[in-house]
Formats: structure tokens, C-alpha cells, sequence
């Protein structure tokens, strides 16, 4: 018999993964709550109606469709089966974006706006599967919808901060706007060519100005409009400076003015509450351009060479494609796998993370298993995740069961041990042993080094 | 533009439903993770070949099949599009225990023995759709693989004590054992009509005693093995009396006097241990009987009419299916949705289930909204659920708010207050308001009766 396996680009998470990954998710869903998010769910099968068309033709191709239940070919003509309708109708969330809009829509009547929500859950892409890339994968989504405040942005800041700090990661938060990139185009004359302009920023860092230059050329874009694009592409100093100089290059446009605006409100806001967050506005942040309208917001691990671990922006009409146009939003969204990468990668992970169960107890046969449970019920009682071995086992296997499993303390009964009162305490990282009394037991777990000797 | 939906049988979960769906798996998670259970996640979708074959011709109609990706009907003849195994290969998890074989069995050799496991995850069947039964539905799984020690039956029933206990729901086990069903049918002479027998016994309650010997009858049992059967029919008395007549007339099948054994064991633990949950010994219970081998759990809410609430038992060969004969484990598997309808029914959620937010904090324009936002860092600093309107609203608009959200609190910040130094804390539910020094809004909000006038 061959080993079973699963589908390629799919993972099992066994339980180390799983406590580190339960850890991060408990982070952001603590943070999450603090703001006052509410959480919601919805199902992983949507009708490919609502997911079609809505993550261009590249993601229509990406979309897991599931066959219609029942023997479906039987029916059906060979003309029927052909049709992809007739025999699906349902297919896996691609994102939960696009799910949340539609909930939003369709429960507009119910809801209480402005909307915050946050939504944890899986999704899935026929990607080719490669390195760190996987055909099904959580996102972690935060979107508050129904207002045009900035607060919201500045919100999304402190809770990026939040996250980060109780992971123990350092980020630098970049942040862009999509109506100064617009208000860039239209100040040279090329509103139109407002993505090839930035895609051209982008590259400044890598390839030099001469060739952006260059490149911008080769786009069509006229000596005098890259010499009116030269302040940008030198722009220099703190996000003050940077606003200062983008102000007097885009006098000219009300569109890239208001975006400036936006960022001045956002930047003061941050600054007055002291938020200990880096934030640098970066002209060549492009992050779903096609999309979002206003801020766009993307983080970065300081200490460890990976993508974006988080990212997200506003958005002016997330629900327009379900019929409930002029709703604005703005949202951000977490990376799990690669946080878990950062984490593991920089050991941030905390010692409690690495087992599940903080005491064993040995078993020593009838009477003395007696007063383990005992024991091991108090404990239990007193919030300490424990266990016994449930056989009477040679020690030594026991002792490789707690060893193997990451267990810190092993609690020994043995008839000398009853007649005492006492169990033996012994810590498995240092090796030491100690008597503890039965009644200090759980307090001897928990805080090892101030119990009772 | 027509309303969007999702596909019939699924769900979306508002952020009420959501508030208390968390609230249950919190729950359960808590319980499971102070036993020493770790937590496992496996992927969504697992190959056909892992699937077919495990749920019977049934099961495997009830799978969802998920399409091959690309253009999958393109190149392929009429022929081959016929043939499902050339448009789907992978199928979505059916429950969570074929699944946690799979792993078992393809991890092996990195596994610890007895591994002990929980997992909290969706699951889809292709059923059809009805009140109380979905297409997707959670799964709460708990097992322990790799032992024979009755230990982790008794603490399966504390587990589904500690559970319920914690969730306010009363409860009784009803425990059952392959093996004494087995005995019985045995005993009378006709081992082949084990399950016939327990059909029978199943409906004593419903239609007498004289009907089912009718029915056994009408199964094919000759007058003297009924009547054999008759002393069983009339077990009375609580679950050691039950045992000891048992005892008598199984006493010449070996596998009946085993199950017996197996009964008394966990029973006696239970007792020493004092575990207070209602268990019964239940010959009529046949949950599950051509899968489990020794002893057989469901669990029933007591003040509420609706199926069992939880159920599972000892399996002896989880794993042979996929080629790893002989491992023995144990488990049971806790129903949110139904647990929710209890909860729901008889309103057993705790007040704080209700609202995401504890607090509003009014937003009456700039400067006094600088002075909230100061104070609303240190309420959320200080673990409390909090928010900001995030524009100046009329006040009506954003008292209704906080209203239709179910936030208990409003903290108030106007010029009067800035001026004193002092927030006006409204108590949504009494109406009540006082004045708050602004370093005590935390404690206020937090215990609101104790808090300094």
C-alpha cells in the first residue's frame, strides 16, 4: 500500500506548527478586538457568480471550482458537460475581500455602519505551488466600511504597531496614496499613464535615475514631462520634507493636492499620539493601484529579508460590483505564513509556544496512579495544561514520552513519595529535582523558581 | 443588478453568531489543551484517493469534488471528461477522521505515541440541505492514538464534563461497549445478528416489550433465544446493578464478560475520582457500531430536546486502511451547531458574548476628540475593547451606534469635561451617567460598580 500523501501546494500543521501559528493568530485577534473589530465568517464555497470577473482573468484561472454534487455525468450530454455551468456552479474563495463585500451587500439592511470587521480564515488558489507559495493559506483581514474618516488610517497604523510590537517583530510601515500618484501623472500632462510613472519610481533604487529616465522615455513620455518628474524622483528628507516638496510640485492638481492632504492629516494624527511606529511615505509603494483610491499601506520586517508582512489600503468602491456603489473602506490585511517565517527565522517565538503540555505526571501502577489523578486534577484545576502517561510504563519510556514532547516538568509518585506527602518535581530542561508538597504542586509548575523547596 | 447569495446549505456568521461560535471553541480549545491535547490542523481538500472508499457508497456521493485547475475541459475528449478522475482529484475533507488517520499514518515516524490530538475545523458534505444540517459545518475532534489504557475513556467523559460545566449546559453520557453488544448477540446463540439485536433493543422504549420480541421475531431469532434476550430487556437499577446482571448472563461469552470488564474499569475510575458528570449505561446506544470496538459515547443536553451533543469512542484500526494495522485510539467529537442551539435556547451565553466593543468614546470635534483619543489609548492599553466614532456625527447618531452595536459604555469628552478633567461615562443599559477622573476610566469601565464616583 502506497503511503497516503496530500494535494501539492497543500499543508498538514502538526502541532509545534500549530502552537505557533494559534500564537501569532491569537495576537492579531487580541489586537483585532481591542479596536473594537467584530469578527465574521463566511463560507468557503461561494457561488462563482459572486467570484467570477473579480480578480481579472488571471484570477478567474486560479479559482478552485467544485463539481456539482451528485452523479453529475450521468445526466448530462457530452454537449452539457462541456459547459462548465452545468457542472459547476460553486467554487473556493479566492480572497476575503471580495466574500466581504458581498456579505455587506447582502446584508446591508442589518448592519450598523460604519462596519468594522475582522475576518481570519482560509482561501484558495490554483497557483503553481512553489516556495512559500500555497494553494491554500489563511489571511488575516481588518476593514472598517461606511466611513471616509481618516481616523480609520491612523487606526490601522496603531493596530500594525500593536501587532508587531506583541510579536516582538520591528517593521517600518510604508505608505503611499493613490491620488498623489495620480495628482504626479496629471501634473506632467500623462494622467493617463499614472502606472507606468510609478512602476518607473519603483525602480529607482535599483536601477538608477539615467535609466528610469530612460525607461520613462521608452513609455512615451516627452523630455519636458520627465524634467517636470525630476523633483519627485529626488525627493529627500522626513515625510514632512517630502510633503512639503510634493506640495509645490502638485500645485497644479486638486486630486494630487487632497491626496496630500490626506497623508498631512494622517502623519499629524500620528505624530500627536505618539505612535511608535516607523512610517515613511514612499512614492514607489504600488500595492493594488488598480484598486485602492486613497492610502496604501504596506509593512516591512526590519530584521529579515522577506516581502511585505502586511499590507492594505482605501478603497471608495469596494461594493459597487454587488450593486451598493459609493461605500468607502479601508482595510488591512496580515500575513500569517510569513510572519511565522519572520518569527522563526529571528526566534521570536516565547518558551510557552514550544509544548502543549506543561506537567506529566509518571505512572507507577494502581495505587500509586491513584493519587497522580488526584494530583493531576488539581492541577488541571488551577489552569496548568497536564497529563499522565496512561500506562504503567517502564520509566525510562516515559521519561523519553515528556522529553520527546517538549514537556518542562515530569511529577513523580512513587510509594516513597505517598508515605512523604510529597511528589518529585523534576525539570526537564536543568534536570534538577525538587520535593514539592502535594498542595503546592500546581504553584511549583507555575512559577518554578519562587515554590517551596 | 440581482442580490448576491451564497450556496444553499452554507452560511455566513454575523459578528453576533460569530461572538458566540468563539465563545464555544474558546471553550472547548480551553478544555482540551488543559488535558495535554495539541492542536493539529490538515488541509482542506485531500486526495480522491484518500477519501473514496472510508464513508461507504453513501459517503462517497456526499463528497464535494473539486475540479481540476486549468482549462480542464479544453484538451480532453468527450471520453475522458466522462471519467471523473480526469476532471477532479482532490475532494473536500468529509470529517476530521480519515483525515487524522492520513496523518498518522504518512507522519509515523515523527509522531509521539500515544499522540494526543485535537482539531477544530471545517468539514463539507454534499448533503441535502435541511433544518439543522448544513453543507459546512465545524468538527471539534479529540483523540488519543496509540494506547489501550481505559484511562483515556474516563478522561474523555471528563473532558465532556469539564466542557459542559464550563458552558453551563447539564448533561448525561450514555456509554455503551461494542464488545457487550457483541456478547449478547452471542450469548443467545446468533453473534451474526448483533446489529438486528440492538435495532431492537434501541426501540424497547418506544414500542414495549411485547413489540420488540415481535420484531426480533420478524428478524429471525427462534422463541428460545429471545427469551434468553428477555433478562437483558429488563436491566434495571443504576449502573453497577446493571453490570452485575450482565455479568450473569453474558457470562459465557468471552468478549461480552471483556466489555464488561472494560465498563466496570472506567466506571470505578470515575467514582474514585469523583467526577461529576451523570454517566449511564445505555445497551440501546449503537452510535457508530460498525467502526468502534470498545466503548461508545453520546452525550445529551438535559434541559434541552435536540440529538446528542457530542459523541465517539474506542476504535481498534483507524489506521489500517491506510496500512498501519493495529493502533488502538480513542476519541470524541463535541457538535458547535448544536451546542449553539442549546446555548441559544436556554440563553446560557454570558453577558460579554453580547457586544465587541466596551466602550465608545463620543467624538465631538478636534479638540475634543484629541483628548479621547489620548484617553481611548489607555482603555485599549489597558486590555478594554474600545472605539472612537470616527467622525463628529450628531451626537444621536452616534449614541444610536452604540446602541444597535450593544456597547455597554459611552464615555463623553466635551469642553465642560476637558475643563474639569473628568469623562461622563454613560451606562447604556441602566442609563445611568457620572463623571469619571480621566486616569480612572479604565477601572470604571472595566468594574463599573466599584469605580470612584
Amino acid at each position: 500500500m502506497q503511503k497516503p500523501s496530500i494535494p501539492k501546494g497543500t499543508r498538514d500543521f502538526s502541532p509545534a506548527e500549530m502552537m505557533r501559528r494559534q500564537y501569532i493568530f491569537d495576537t492579531i485577534r487580541g489586537v483585532f478586538r481591542r479596536y473594537g473589530f467584530a469578527p465574521l465568517e463566511t463560507p468557503s464555497m461561494e457561488n462563482l457568480s459572486t467570484l467570477l470577473g473579480k480578480y481579472g482573468d488571471e484570477g478567474d484561472k486560479l479559482l478552485f471550482k467544485i463539481l456539482n454534487s451528485g452523479d453529475y455525468a450521468a445526466g448530462l450530454s457530452d454537449e452539457q458537460v462541456r459547459q462548465a455551468s452545468k457542472i459547476s456552479e460553486k467554487g473556493l474563495r479566492y480572497d476575503l475581500t471580495v466574500p466581504f463585500a458581498r456579505y455587506v451587500v447582502q446584508h446591508q439592511g442589518e448592519l450598523t455602519f460604519p462596519f468594522k470587521r475582522y475576518q481570519m480564515q482560509p482561501v484558495w488558489r490554483a497557483d503553481r505551488p512553489q516556495k512559500g507559495r500555497y494553494r491554500e493559506f489563511y489571511q488575516c483581514d481588518v476593514d472598517v466600511i461606511g466611513t471616509r474618516s481618516l481616523l480609520c488610517e491612523v487606526e490601522l497604523v496603531q493596530i500594525v504597531r500593536d501587532v508587531f510590537a506583541a510579536l516582538g517583530i520591528r517593521t517600518v510601515l510604508k505608505m503611499n496614496n493613490r491620488k498623489i500618484l495620480y495628482g504626479i501623472a496629471e501634473a506632467i500632462g500623462h494622467a493617463d499613464k499614472m502606472m507606468d510613472i510609478t512602476v518607473a519610481i519603483d525602480k529607482l533604487d535599483k536601477i538608477g535615475l539615467d535609466n528610469v529616465k530612460a525607461e520613462l522615455a521608452g513609455r512615451g513620455l516627452e523630455p519636458e514631462a520627465i524634467e517636470r518628474l525630476q523633483p519627485i524622483l529626488q525627493l529627500s528628507g522626513d515625510n514632512d520634507a517630502k510633503i512639503a516638496q510634493l506640495r509645490s510640485v502638485l500645485a497644479s492638481s486638486e486630486t494630487g493636492l487632497k491626496g496630500i492632504g490626506e497623508m498631512e492629516t494622517i502623519f499629524g494624527y500620528l505624530k500627536r499620539l505618539e505612535v511608535d511606529q516607523p512610517v515613511e511615505l514612499d512614492l514607489s509603494l504600488a500595492r493594488g493601484l488598480n484598486y485602492y483610491t486613497g492610502a496604501i499601506f504596506e509593512v516591512k520586517a526590519l530584521d529579515y529579508a522577506i516581502g511585505s508582512i502586511s499590507g492594505g489600503g482605501r478603497y471608495d468602491d469596494l461594493t459597487g460590483i454587488f450593486g451598493m456603489p459609493n461605500v468607502s473602506g479601508v482595510g488591512i490585511s496580515f500575513g500569517a505564513d510569513r510572519i511565522y517565517d519572520v518569527m522563526t527565522g529571528l526566534s521570536l517565538f516565547p518558551e510557552e509556544v514550544n509544548h502543549t503540555t506543561e506537567a506529566l505526571f509518571v505512572n507507577l501502577g494502581a495505587q500509586e496512579e491513584a493519587k497522580a489523578l488526584e494530583l493531576l486534577r488539581g492541577v488541571r484545576a488551577a489552569g496548568i495544561a497536564a497529563e499522565i502517561y496512561p500506562e504503567a510504563a517502564k520509566m525510562k519510556k516515559q521519561m523519553e514520552y515528556a522529553n520527546r514532547r517538549g514537556i518542562p516538568f515530569v511529577a513523580i509518585v512513587g510509594s516513597e513519595e505517598l508515605a512523604a506527602g510529597v511528589a518529585t518535581l523534576k525539570d526537564m530542561r536543568s534536570g534538577e529535582q525538587r520535593r514539592v508538597p502535594f498542595v503546592e504542586l500546581a504553584a511549583a509548575i507555575r512559577r518554578p523558581e519562587t515554590a517551596a523547596e
